[in-house]
């Protein structure tokens, strides 16, 4: 209903693209955490465009202005908030893309909730700039994560048909997603990010773009967070997952893959290591019955190709209200999916900080 | 957070497997509506075990008891509420399965949340018998949305491998919907179900089980509903969605197979069709931005192989802390993938009249 | 917006006077509680109307039936819910009643929004008689918070203009609130009690009504919960005491007398009490910045008189839309104050435990 | 939970007194409605320190920027958010003020719930200068309701004991709130300001300070908005009034007074006035059964006196855990009443429009 969400921890984003400036209040964060703000400007960095030579070039100086919620380098209890400032607008001319409506954007069902009235420069409200927003709010969740060992981390499972390994569902390391993060194409099978870039060039060439597939894991959760039902974890992870731009599937463990699967053969039996409990595979993606397990929560979400291709494309006149085409100019990314590994895991950070302070 | 769900419409389930009752309680209904118990009944009947020899046995008499809500035969506009009865909980030795955790269910996390206190006979508040409750308020969603011409239908798309096609997503009839309600097995090819039959008794003999995938459209919604971000329809409509039981991934329009398409072939091209906007192709399943198009809405979603299988399975014993063998007796549906079609309709059906009324 | 309210405890309450049966669920309460349903019965009694000559002679046989959330006498952590079938409702002649709108109730601005599909007979989703739910949810959660050595209590601050003293509120004891629930007519000053009653008899033999102000407290709650602005401590119980019916003003501490004390009148002074901080006087009622101080909560709720009397009222007639008279029949309590002691009181105790479980 | 409040018009608040800018996110407006700055302003002027010898003369340029959700003068549907920077915060010393608790100041108790990482200077997040937060978006929504004939207005009701005469309840014209709304003291009989003003320059000369009541009302709202119980008309409005600092009594008609008056003095009979219904009195406010009746809609708020006073006084050094004396330097509103017209005018017109557009 909203541009809000969460129960414990409340996140409100706001802002165009266009506009004067993009912000985010975080509320219902506990008091007294550091702020590290090296590592938030980290994170940011990881999904800036203009990074390589894939990404659009248009440079962003997304460094947040902190409104409010730090004193003294350390939350305070009360709503933080940031803003960043909308500088690089340019000046550009909208008059065409006011009327026709880009395909596989949401320019037409915006049009039409909003009756004209939505700011449709960049894409206003729903531009994937305001994915900035998600890193930052979710950089400073991992920080407080980071205080009870809990990780967050990505790799790109895919890029079109390139694909890399899986995660070792049973054991994921910290040390592995700190390496991860290192990578502008974080992947496991090191071979892999060149094979990927290679098709990113090709269908950069052909003036198209390519898709994608991100697999995250989320490690040292306690077991027994979540709840059956309307609040299991799959649903609050999918919900955030889902608000990201561009994707169009979420599965957890196996997934879609798990449907093949006999029960003998999707079971994740226990057994004792040590003192813990643990399963011997894990299928499940650490989730039973919507609670945590203990074991590793992997999930992937699966991003569509961008939609602004430099290609013609078939559209409407929404002021002629007849066929058109349509040719959209200027740089755009022909692959969004390795900046959008931190945004995907920063999401994840936020929801996850938020069921685990229930 | 809690056994609640929605915005506008609000379900409260209630009730455990093996304790007195189950209920349910739909706030926020609009007034002066129709209800027709006998359409319930029949939505009830589909989900209903028993109903061939590939389901569990045990008889369910599921007749909801209303208590509230419905006056002279329509919505009063107060919360609905209905019950039903657990008359047929056997007074069966839950000994073992209050140590021995069943491997794959619940039972571990939630033992280990609730503090051992929940009513882990027959899974407590996790049993997928609560799932007649989303088939019931479900049915009295899809009557008030059969009163705006909206249509929610389904289709087995897969159980194991065997593999029904898609649903021609440009192009979905009442019709087809309705027709696709008569069936145990609503299929698209007529040949399929025989060979998902002959699979579900193939795993039954060996004492296994199977999962599988079912494919869903809504049909006729207005362009512009939903909201971008947070609230957006694919959000809204996974939340529900992996909120029931063995649910293990959720796609929209391609899903998964758009991150390998090209933006020049994952486009939906708009024309005009006559006074209407359409798009040529619906990759994008209905939904840009988090709102309708106004094309169909669809999406699938992946149910694993049921954990109640007749194999012994290694567990731990939560008494001693020691490894252990779990055998699990009685009757257990081999797929519940049929009984579940209902169940993703109706609760689709229940999001998608919370978005509609917002 | 829904008959649901609360964050962390939700309560949803349905059904009508005259409906099959009207019921609760209490959603996140925690697992591992006793319950004494002993003690929900006799708080339920304190409510049940038929108690004394001066309220309805009508038996009502409030016996909930739990449904959930109960296992082996304790809490589960799933949702506990019950319901209370409607024996009693008489099948009386309500066509009167349907077109001619009763002064001071609700049934014409609820005929209006419910476009007269609403269950109208005995005020429907609007009764006084929902208020047994709150007394069960809140006997509840009395239950929990006594665990926590935090009681709530009240007494009947005035009937009409006949007084009783304030709570002293810098020290009210658990003595006093337990013995304050022991009687009928609970007032600090045991001379007022018989001229309250003299007054509702004068009433009653007039064929009128009359209404009143309780006051109560929440004692031995930490210091420091609660939160700033839209949350205050006083936000949400206002918030829930204005769901009671026949609520129209709330108050804190001094309430709307301390409006005419100077500043340095109305002062609450801190002093070290041995180990513990404490105020010299308790203006504020124990809520400072909406959160609490560790003083005793406490707040007053006004009662109006019942606009069920026997005396003929005005009114329109919604078939002919012309001016009418109304005479009601039946018998009705001249006073309900001495009924909704327990209401506040378990009201505010569901508010309380959801406050502090945050 | 948060400073986030509302269900279709969410507001979210953020700042601190002493830091960088507060701000609001004002999520769920309809797009396509007009904004008029000037008449935001005007309302902000309102409230803003400095106009009068009366108000503490410290000159805050509380001109918010707004950063989204408005495009060529229209709203968008977007998040419509605005940050007023904090350029006059002194950099005085508060080394005194960390230690010592202002009595009957929220110091002591968000120094416990937030473990003393509170950004204390000025009182920090529970600042009243949040309030003017409050204003601009409540001025937002003014606009929209006054579209729909929709006005909030109110007069100050008594200062300290100083009184002005009630609302005539039953008809208040849109031309009385506008008259009110231009004056510095708006009463409804016009020898009472200058009363008024002198009680306030007494207590200032005594180094006091005094409160007051507001009495507020709205009218044109249709008949038949609000809802039963949870979300009565005075659930939501007093739920509103309390987050303003300072409140400790909200009633709505005649309020605490009703509980004296007997049924056949309280009751508000329906006469057709033409074709529409009409009550002879309005001692309910406009509120039956938590809807609205299409009478005005009345309240009243309480507000204690500033506890900023010149005066010594006793408190504790939670330092030293020592009891101490506590002396307030600097300039303080006497009184801060007339401020918080507009103030509770705004906050109404937020919690209205919320009800209005469910």
């Amino acid at each position: 209903m909203s541009s809000i969400i969460g129960t414990k921890i409340k996140i409100s984003v706001f802002g165009e693209s266009h506009g004067e400036a993009i912000g985010v209040v975080i509320d219902g964060l506990p008091a007294g955490y550091d702020i590290d703000f090296d590592f938030i400007y980290e994170e940011m960095k990881r999904r800036a465009p203009g990074q390589d030579s894939l990404s659009t070039t248009r440079v962003e100086m997304d460094i947040p202005r902190v409104l409010s919620g730090v004193f003294q380098g350390k939350t305070t209890g009360a709503p933080l908030s940031a803003i960043i400032e909308n500088n690089n607008t340019e000046s550009k001319d909208y008059s065409e893309l006011k009327v026709k409506m880009r395909p596989s954007h949401s320019d037409y069902p915006a049009m039409i909730k909003y009756g004209g009235y939505n700011d449709f420069r960049g894409g206003g409200h729903f531009s994937g700039r305001l994915t900035a927003l998600f890193v930052f709010a979710g950089a400073i969740c991992k920080e407080i994560l980071k205080t009870k060992n809990i990780y967050v981390g990505a790799h790109i499972k895919s890029i079109g048909n390139i694909k890399d390994e899986d995660f070792n569902r049973v054991s994921i390391s910290k040390e592995l997603l700190n390496d991860l993060r290192e990578e502008r194409f974080p992947t496991l099978n090191k071979d892999v990010p060149e094979k990927m870039k290679e098709e990113i060039q090709r269908v950069k060439k052909q003036g198209d773009s390519i898709g994608g597939v991100i697999e995250g894991a989320v490690i040292n959760l306690p077991v027994g967070i979540g709840n059956p039902m309307f609040n299991s974890v799959e649903s609050v992870l999918s919900h955030m997952l889902f608000s990201i731009p561009g994707v169009k599937g979420v599965e957890f463990g196996e997934g879609f893959n798990i449907s093949t699967l006999k029960g003998s053969e999707a079971k994740d039996e226990y057994y004792m290591d040590g003192e813990n409990i643990k399963t011997y595979s894990n299928n499940n993606g650490g989730v039973l019955g919507g609670i945590t397990t203990g074991m590793p929560v992997t999930f992937a979400a699966a991003f569509k190709s961008t939609p602004s291709i430099a290609l013609p494309q078939k559209t409407i006149n929404m002021d002629t209200r007849q066929n058109d085409i349509l040719e959209i100019h200027g740089r755009h990314d022909p692959c969004i999916v390795q900046r959008a590994v931190p945004v995907v895991e920063c999401a994840v950070a936020i929801a996850i900080l938020d069921i685990l302070l229930q």
